[in-house]
């Protein structure tokens, strides 16, 4: 494979993880400090800072600064949602995007997000290659909601799932602290796919989690539901359940959908925990607390998992030590590998194409029986993601994060 | 004073902390430790456990297990929301806790809770003392909420406070990522007394927090607020607000007053945070997102103070020592005290009959000129407080939470 030299675009795009800065960290560092990659530019809010021409010099910005990125949550750059059409049906975005490249010699774009973002660079790929304008497309994967296809686990997923087991674990010591009768439902993020929900059995596995657990993988049944956790509550005074924001019935008939859509077109869901607080209450007499983890769980990046931190930056480093190397129109992906200290994670690159628009969810075989908690099968793949402690800087005893002084490119 | 050989028992009351435990191992074991105290019991679920003949032997615990109430949140003893009656009333209740005093040779009482709990001790103390009992009354105070006269502060307080404002932190960088406009509301626990929302300062001080903060020690105007919300959000397309569970109009009336009432005759509150969004979104036409920190901000204890745990640590302790060298009747607490490094806490001794059923609320001082943020006296006053990471143990990468066998007392 030929030496490719010329400018680099980085840009963030979908919603908030704690580690995405870590992977755009790990691409800027690595970025920077290549031979072949003369210049290191990030898009401002994702494809929409190619398209409007507001990319920053991350070459300006002080090296010591940059590594605070590493710890720092949500997209330093900014993020989007938007959705690229296909270029048989309007091509103005990628005529445009090419014109951009074209002036600034960009050779190399970095992309880091979610399943949309990989159908971006993907479609962006195909585009640049048509018009015989050489750029290697590289994706760098991210979401909370661990579903994108072929690699073992996404960056950003780890994170999420220490929050809420941990946050699973302390609501566990308080929803049981009277000694009156107290139900608590507690509600999840993740539309289509189980992982984040399911991360709450890892509080159970520690003796202090839900008692039942609702993944959108199941067909939800109020009545059934209504009448498990009447039985518990019964027996045990207490119960605590963790519900997933996408459930619904055997229709596909969301139990929260409000009517409203989001910018991509997928129903926007709300207030679940509250509905289902207000159906156990009427039906058991007790009281009953609705929670939402809210935005927390995919920002929360005091707590996050120190592996998921290294890994998110060993993908982004990789991204760009694949592309230099020739490497073009892949996601970086994760592989894992059994060790001596039984896990192990190496680097593993998969087709744009396969990865993008397709959605991986939590297997059936690692529910429970009764469809209402996980097996071991989870907890084992799970548990190693988790492990170690952010090392977040803190200064006054709260968060360092990172201050970009974003100098636009000239 | 003369000596006083005994049992004691500890007990815990009212709404959960990250920190209650803390203060209870400190009493729990300097209490094992002192040769005077000849047992030392716990009661299940605060006062109702003395009641109900309900008592732990704490030494038939592991003391290495023990240690880990230092850091596990809520109340490891159960709790209780039951308020004795006046003496002069009924005072069955007091006869019930004398006989079970005789019945263990209890001499030492510690009561580890808020206001109501410091009103339980001061009652049960007068009792004793008008029926010649010879017992020693110690209140141990917790609360969340920072609103116990005369202590500088109350153990609970930093810890909430340092969650709230490193999550007011992550909520910012999360709801400023899209270049599309976006309000957030968060709210924040405190009825009556605003320093639980006050911390929300905290981040805005560090340079990622919300624009705008509303305590309950200032009449709010739904009107003004809306005009201010629309301002900030026209000039800069975000604005985050913080707003207190508590805030009221001038006449006193609760902005989010359900209707219902708690089993203290306090009014129950929630929703807020939905209800303030939805009318932002009417007023502005912009995305607004409703937060409530919900009861994680009492029992994070992942995110506590380390000062806060090593404080409330040393209030139990102290309340032993005190108490074992003749003190009755009082509450221990904090005095502020000038060092070079700036900060330092004393043990100060409060009357019970002082400290019981008054409220401290957020000095008017401490507000900025326009009500809707803290000054740098606040900043001054809470940032000592929270510093330091706490020491939580952590076992496959979660926290490892005490366990006790609670072994009935004979």
């Amino acid at each position: 494979m030929s030496t490719l030299k010329g400018a680099c675009i980085i840009g963030q795009s979908g919603g908030p993880t704690s580690v995405i800065n870590a992977s755009a960290y790990g691409c800027i560092k690595t970025a920077l400090e290549n031979e072949n990659i003369t210049k290191v530019y990030g898009a401002l809010n994702g494809i929409k800072g190619v398209l409007d021409d507001n990319l920053i010099d991350m070459g300006k910005e002080d090296p010591n600064e940059l590594e605070y990125m590493k710890y720092t949550p949500s997209s330093a750059l900014g993020s989007c949602r938007y959705k690229l059409k296909s270029a048989d049906v309007d091509d103005t975005d990628y005529h445009r995007i090419l014109e951009i490249f074209r002036k600034y010699d960009v050779r190399y774009f970095f992309y880091n997000g979610g399943n949309d973002s990989m159908d971006t660079c993907n479609k962006i790929s195909k585009f640049m290659l048509e018009h015989n304008y050489e750029c290697r497309v590289m994706g760098i994967p991210k979401t909370i909601d661990n579903d994108l296809a072929g690699t073992d686990h996404c960056p950003g997923y780890a994170s999420a799932a220490k929050y809420i087991a941990t946050s699973l674990m302390e609501i566990y010591h308080d929803a049981r602290v009277y000694d009156k009768g107290m139900i608590t439902v507690v509600e999840i993020m993740g539309r289509n796919a189980g992982w984040l929900t399911a991360a709450a059995a890892l509080a159970s596995y520690k003796g202090c989690g839900p008692d039942l657990i609702y993944l959108p993988e199941v067909a939800f049944n109020m009545k059934d539901f209504i009448a498990k956790v009447k039985a518990i509550y019964e027996e045990k005074g207490k119960c605590i359940i963790a519900v997933s924001e996408g459930i619904h019935n055997r229709m596909g008939r969301l139990v929260s959908d409000t009517g409203k859509k989001d910018s991509f077109g997928h129903p926007q869901l709300g207030g679940l925990a509250a509905l289902l607080a207000k159906k156990l209450e009427k039906a058991t007499g007790a009281k009953v607390r609705g929670i939402e983890l809210s935005l927390l769980q995919r920002c929360a990046a005091h707590c996050a998992s120190q592996t998921d931190i290294e890994e998110s930056f060993s993908a982004g480093k990789a991204a760009v030590e694949c592309a230099v190397a020739g490497v073009t129109d892949k996601m970086v992906g994760f592989k894992r590998k059994k060790s001596k200290s039984g896990y192990k994670c190496a680097i593993e690159l998969f087709d744009l194409s396969v990865v993008a628009n397709t959605e991986k969810k939590v297997p059936k075989s690692w529910l429970n029986k009764t469809k209402d908690g996980l097996n071991d099968k989870f907890i084992a793949y799970a548990l190693p993601l988790i492990q170690g402690e952010t090392q977040l800087p803190k200064e006054d005893g709260l968060p360092r994060f990172v201050k970009l002084n974003k100098i636009k490119a000239e």
